[in-house]
């Protein structure tokens, strides 16, 4: 890994499944890219790559969840890597139900939140979406939440540090 | 600690000690709401508080550092919480030097970037200052950065949860 990758992998990050929905077309994504932005009204930060097949759906649709994965799901965290076949339905064979705002929520996340797209701002080769928090569930107190930096090097992206 | 809090908890974030500088005018504050935004540019987006002590030097100046802090540098966090008086020079006694931006880089950081102000955009009580990466080092590769979770509510923040 070169110097500059491994200076930003101290940037803590968690690993999530970003479920988008727009009407009856949903998919999902892995982001790392999350943080938190504001306590009244909740708001939730994702910087999302506008390549990533899912980004039609979440700009028409609106709506969005985060689903926190668990240390040890590196299965559901690769699975929905931007990595993914576009023609590729990452949903079909993994447990899921739709949400309040109608995104997927994956029936496995020990803990999710539902969202509606408030803002998006360009932000280099990403872009900003600033979600609002509508509703969302801790469903498993005990699980430790997986860390973007024990996945190694699994989404390859240690080469777009240059 | 109640629901809303707990569940906010599953989002995980570092700790972070954001170092601003106008001129000779300096200050710095404990952040967690960070994460990066892009690979080219290299970005970094930090969630600030307007009402942050920090923010007027932040916003003139349009230079600042993300010192992260390793798992045990608890008593930096603390002495960085904008809890703390705004009269109060609150790098009197802690060792730091001015990074390549003017930005104060603190010694016993593992590691740090120095970036300059690209965009800020509103977000609920927040504000998203999305910084351009000028520079950074890897002081020691061994270090653990400090999680967010681990310090518990030392912030009190469960409380703005409401």
């Amino acid at each position: 890994m070169n110097e500059i990758a491994a200076l930003f992998r101290r940037l803590s990050h968690g690993v999530y499944v970003i479920g988008v929905a727009d009407g009856e077309r949903r998919s999902a994504f892995t982001a790392a890219w999350v943080t938190q932005a504001s306590f009244d009204p909740l708001l939730i930060v994702v910087s999302v790559n506008p390549q990533n097949a899912s980004y039609d759906i979440l700009r028409a649709g609106r709506a969005f969840t985060v689903n926190v994965l668990e240390h040890g799901q590196t299965e559901l965290a690769r699975r929905f890597g931007t990595s993914s076949s576009r023609d590729h339905d990452k949903l079909a064979g993994v447990s899921w139900h739709a949400g309040g705002n109608g995104a997927p929520v994956l029936d496995d996340a020990p803990a999710y939140f539902e969202c509606e797209v408030q803002d998006r701002h360009p932000a280099g080769d990403h872009e900003l979406v600033v979600g609002g928090v509508v509703g969302g569930r801790l469903l498993d107190p005990d699980a430790a939440p997986m860390l973007y930096a024990e996945t190694g090097d699994m989404d390859g992206s240690s080469a777009l540090f240059g």
